[in-house]
């Protein structure tokens, strides 16, 4: 765990990352002493920040602190938070900014490798997300709507036992993605995915199967999606930096119990985890 | 300073203050060692602390520490977070709450009288709010859209340099609140504030007002409130807990230079603060 580059897991109170959530964050996976795809989360959160007008710490001084903490953890969930830090009281951004930069490593979770191959269940939240172009695609640090999501169903409880992952819709019906992940359908031959521009998170893996299409020559389609659509879609798959690829096997009474595209886009993916 | 009642200006960084903004907060003015309408706030509190599932601390245990506090720092602007604190990774609240709750003390701003009696300057914000009905009213640890807000003007820029408030509105057009305040409008002797079921922050001195209102049968009315009206409305003027009131004297290009049932109210409000 490290702040502004000191082995510590505290800060002040007063940083503006817990007084307004501003801030952004990154969630990759280390696997045998290496952050997969560093350099595109690196990319996001530039954005990110830009998007904020947060300066984001250099890429040299990241890499070095992480490469440090690898050594440590060479396996688990990565957490990087870059805020705005502290200033002035008031929501202004104060004139000089000096951003906070945490790290953190958690163990990695023990999710069932099957998840990857038969597929999950997922359900439909009926919390539905705001619009907001403003913040739209960024991965920032104001996620109560998130929390309120994934509040709607636990493991304990009968109906959400084996619900792995809730979608989200916004107020129009648009289905958006899910708690913590990016949704794909493949619908005769295509690829299609919501469009982000006015909510939802935009991650990685989400680029790195858009960049496989390109690849491979097949079509996809950023735009509205409605409910209908995905249930009678071909395919259904969430992607997020560490789940890596679920298919989805069960949503709002639709099964699916075969996907020959996810599991050759999953296939691929994993491969140049390695 | 006081984190869980322990001196101390540091949390966690696995805080979910922090990671997700998931909380709540209470900005209270602190004058001659006491912290006006405390109860109110304590009350507020509650109730955002239940819209969002996390328990809330005692009454008596909160007045204690504040107290203690007093004695130190009789004067100032008083900050009480809670959060959900922390818990295992991932969006889901955690199955056993153990909340974080914290106070911060900071001087009290300098604001010139003059605002109070002749009015200030506002601003039409070109940011808009979005809608969550979910969240909306409750003053969560989410408020990147205010950072926003605020972020479009600044005292050293030559058009910024008397703005005092910046006015946000919905994106169906809607006038919603300051940035930092409430707002109120006059109209034929009716007061007029803002429906804020759908974004919005609902503060202490709002009710207060609403209150004062019921008292003195004046007629109040709690609705949608388009731009147009606002720039139409007799008085207008903004509340919060550490500005009490500030008429509005000027706004996209309207002035006003009375504000008689607005000074009113202040002198009645300042009146109970004492």
């Amino acid at each position: 765990m490290l702040v502004n580059g000191k082995q510590g897991n505290l800060i002040s109170i007063r940083d503006r990352g817990l007084l307004y959530g501003d801030g952004v964050f990154r969630t990759l996976r280390a696997l045998h002493g290496k952050a997969q795809h560093w350099p595109l989360h690196y990319q996001k959160l530039q954005q990110d920040c830009a998007a904020l007008g947060i300066p984001c710490p250099d890429f040299a001084l990241l890499s070095a602190e992480l490469n440090g903490l690898l050594l440590q953890y060479p396996d688990g969930v990565v957490k990087l938070i870059v805020t705005r830090g502290q200033g002035t009281r008031g929501y202004a951004p104060p004139a000089r900014v000096d951003p906070t930069h945490i790290w953190d490593i958690t163990p990695l979770p023990d999710y069932p490798a099957h998840w990857g191959i038969r597929g999950i269940k997922v359900r439909l939240c009926q919390f539905r997300l705001s619009q907001q172009p403003r913040l739209a695609g960024i991965k920032h640090l104001n996620r109560l709507e998130n929390v309120l999501a994934a509040a709607e169903w636990n493991n304990t409880d009968p109906n959400g036992a084996d619900v792995v992952e809730g979608l989200l819709m916004d107020p129009e019906g648009n289905v958006i993605e899910g708690t913590r992940s990016n949704i794909f359908l493949v619908s005769r031959g295509k690829l299609i995915t919501p469009d982000l521009s006015r909510c939802g998170v935009a991650g990685v893996q989400r680029d790195r199967v858009t960049a496989w299409a390109a690849q491979h020559n097949m079509e996809l389609q950023v735009r509205d999606v409605g409910l209908d659509e995905v249930l009678h879609a071909d395919e259904l798959f969430v992607v997020n930096s560490i789940i890596g690829m679920w298919p989805i096997r069960e949503l709002d009474q639709q099964y699916w119990s075969e996907f020959p595209i996810a599991a050759k886009i999953r296939h691929e993916l994993n491969g140049q985890d390695a």
